[in-house]
């Protein structure tokens, strides 16, 4: 952080008025927010190593949501009694054999889903194929093409060109705006991110559909960035397949598994790539021969990850009495508050917001450019907003970063409050605002 | 259990010179076995239900291994600090992103890899897909089949079938001691296991892989029911591809995380179907286009479940200096002295070993099947092995059942003991003494 000069770490807030003004407003915000007690639920203690002994404001949650209460002691009571003494008991008399449906259903109502609509299970990666190869073949006879969002995040690309690759089909990347104007009679599907990961953008979910079945095409959707911060409505708009990950607004922890959803109607004609024998209609009949499971269970494959599935399962007892309606709600109060808070304490120029202003528009996350000027005069190495984030985090900010000139921040309502929104933006103020003027180039 | 009737749980063991004879050759046996130590490393509690108070013979690990000491702790502080207090910071500091390939370096002696050939990550059903797809891909253009051991468990067959159909190939079963008369130069590939999971015979890798080899064909192997119970050496014998669970043998934990074995000369050629962004050469540049990553980073696919993985890297603990050979030595003088005592204890003609007696194809279980006469005799329902292995559970002797009629147990070196293999044959012979004479018919 050499090019970034020493500053206090705290400015004097009650010297500026502006700052004052942003500090009350934050207190009032808190004070009415309907969910402020769900922060509760979630283990926000500072680092061992934290310096100041304060707890870090975490906009992270995009990323890696933060360890919900019930989770360690639901993870050793699995390990210790399920595991260490009931052991291949546990396959019947703890529910592991139905974990990955079980869970699917406590997803299902964030995600505007009936019950058997949705199985956990699987990374993302994995999700996405099963619903990109079960979608082709679910398509018609005469098509030839896949359409990817153009500015999706890199798997669902890669996972796409692969599926496209193994069953004949080309792939064509187009911008989600686009894609009604660019579906055609040939195209088996669309797969498209409801919120963009690097922008923050959200995408037009029903139009989309809508589109995308007027040309016979069905609708993939990834709902990484979506799912736990905003309604989804999968039913209601007709969704046919959709995944999604359950480690950031689902706080199931690192790594934790994956799901798939599958339109009611569809489940039947679903033909998974990847037929393991947990989606076989007799799993322990032992039979040669590949019968599917009825439902949403043709969507499971092998063994289930009973460590990870559980610990999620207790994740989402935080959603406990929590409507999805109420999270977007304060999610959007919330960036809204911390894009006020950011046009009060950072330099004009320093930063613009790639983050919709339209609500219509909006994910959960903030993203915000560093100017191009001070981007473009950094001489290689890690890029000056790499380096911004650094410096939020050391003071106890914690966003992240995205090539090549990108700070998101993630705004998770379950356990955002809005006095750290205020305090985040006032510490990226003070970052960028210690920053050598854009016109004198950046020093050393 | 109506049908079998009520019997003494212990009969008065010192009353039989048989009885006798085979306890005190089992402590003999315990006491001059290398290994006895190894099983302090290990939870043998009984289970809080357990009316006697004592522990049970844990004989499925070959189903699900028993819990290591050391993981408990490790995935307490996994959650609270490295997950609940470090957060997103974990990725590097607590080396989450590393954690595939250097758990699959830790995996590798026990299997006779090198490293940097081994990656943990994904369900078996999963790895399967991936090692036949990525097979496929090398083998000679002119293939048009591949093979798959016609008794194989059954997951490994129907993944082969798609991945058959996904790249426009047949799938023949063939038994697995017919592979190298039956391999052509249209094979493109063997998918085998090592060891019958039914019957617990072993498979000839060595030598069913040369043949394969000597066709122009690869070798695939399925590793679930060797790995961690007898020497695999994949290296020495040129094996192409294999996989392998973690959660039998390996004691990593209900559904712990599979792994892949990839030849180290055919790494580059490796083309996965999966390919992830954590495959990706740069998965942190978010590059729209492909770039598969050197070695063994390829096999890996999404985001890995890190609860799961390092509680499988903490079960791993247990092998600290203990090697695969030894655990052998000990795994054959285990089944054999079950297998006499079997003999000793249970009345002629009730079972019959379809393990075989040649340590040569011998596997680290021992599969029983119960008289055909008896098991005719049935009138629908559950099976007769299946009620025979509810009363050993109940007695505390804990195998596993297998349609229509075999009683399986399994034979961990590391934590079990000789005196276990006794006690689960002079229960498994009251158990079995007690049954109406076959002739007679069965009651009820």
């Amino acid at each position: 952080m050499s090019e970034i000069p020493e500053v206090p770490e705290t400015t004097g807030r009650t010297e500026l008025s502006g700052d004052r003004e942003q500090a009350v407003r934050a207190a009032e915000l808190d004070a009415a927010d309907p969910l402020a007690a769900v922060r509760e639920r979630f283990v926000l203690d500072p680092a061992p190593d934290h310096a100041s002994g304060d707890a870090d404001v975490y906009l992270d949650g995009n990323s890696l949501g933060v360890l919900p209460r019930g989770v360690s002691d639901r993870i050793a009571d699995v390990i210790t009694r399920e595991w260490g003494q009931l052991r291949i008991r546990s396959w019947n008399e703890s529910g592991w054999w139905t974990a990955p449906e079980r869970i699917g259903d406590k997803i299902a109502p964030l995600i505007g889903a009936g019950p058997g609509r949705v199985v956990v299970g699987d990374s993302t990666s994995v999700n996405i194929f099963k619903a990109v190869i079960g979608g082709v073949r679910m398509a018609g006879k005469g098509c030839t093409e896949i359409l990817v969002d153009a500015t999706t995040f890199p798997t669902d690309g890669y996972i796409a060109r692969s599926a496209a690759r193994m069953t004949g089909l080309a792939v064509r990347p187009v911008e989600p705006a686009r894609i009604a104007d660019e579906v055609t009679e040939r195209t088996a599907l669309a797969l498209v991110n409801h919120v963009d990961y690097r922008t923050g953008r959200l995408n037009d979910l029903p139009g989309i559909t809508r589109a995308l079945h007027s040309a016979g095409a069905l609708a993939v959707w990834d709902l990484c960035h979506s799912a736990g911060a905003l309604p989804v409505g999968l039913d209601a708009h007709h969704v046919d397949l959709a995944v999604g990950c359950t480690y950031k607004y689902l706080n199931g922890g690192p790594g934790a598994p994956a799901y798939l959803y599958i339109r009611e109607s569809l489940q039947e004609r679903f033909e998974s790539p990847l037929p393991g024998w947990n989606s076989h209609a007799e799993p322990f009949a032992m039979d040669p021969s590949y019968e599917p499971a009825a439902g949403i269970l043709r969507g499971r494959v092998g063994t289930p990850d009973i460590l990870s599935l559980l610990a999620l399962e207790a994740a989402l007892e935080a959603w406990d009495g929590v409507a999805i309606e109420e999270v977007r709600t304060k999610s959007l109060a919330l960036t809204d508050f911390f894009l006020e808070c950011v046009a009060a304490y950072v330099p004009p120029g320093r930063v613009r917001s790639l983050t919709p202003s339209d609500h219509q528009w909006r994910g959960s996350q903030v993203s915000l450019a560093c100017s191009p000027q001070l981007a473009a005069d950094r001489q290689g190495g890690t890029p000056l907003a790499g380096e911004v984030m650094d410096e939020l985090i050391r003071r106890g900010v914690v966003g992240d970063f995205r090539h090549p000139d990108v700070l998101r921040f993630g705004f998770t309502p379950l356990y955002t409050s809005f006095a750290d929104a205020e305090r985040a933006a006032r510490v990226l103020g003070e970052v960028l605002g210690a920053l050598p003027d854009v016109e004198s180039g950046a020093a050393g």
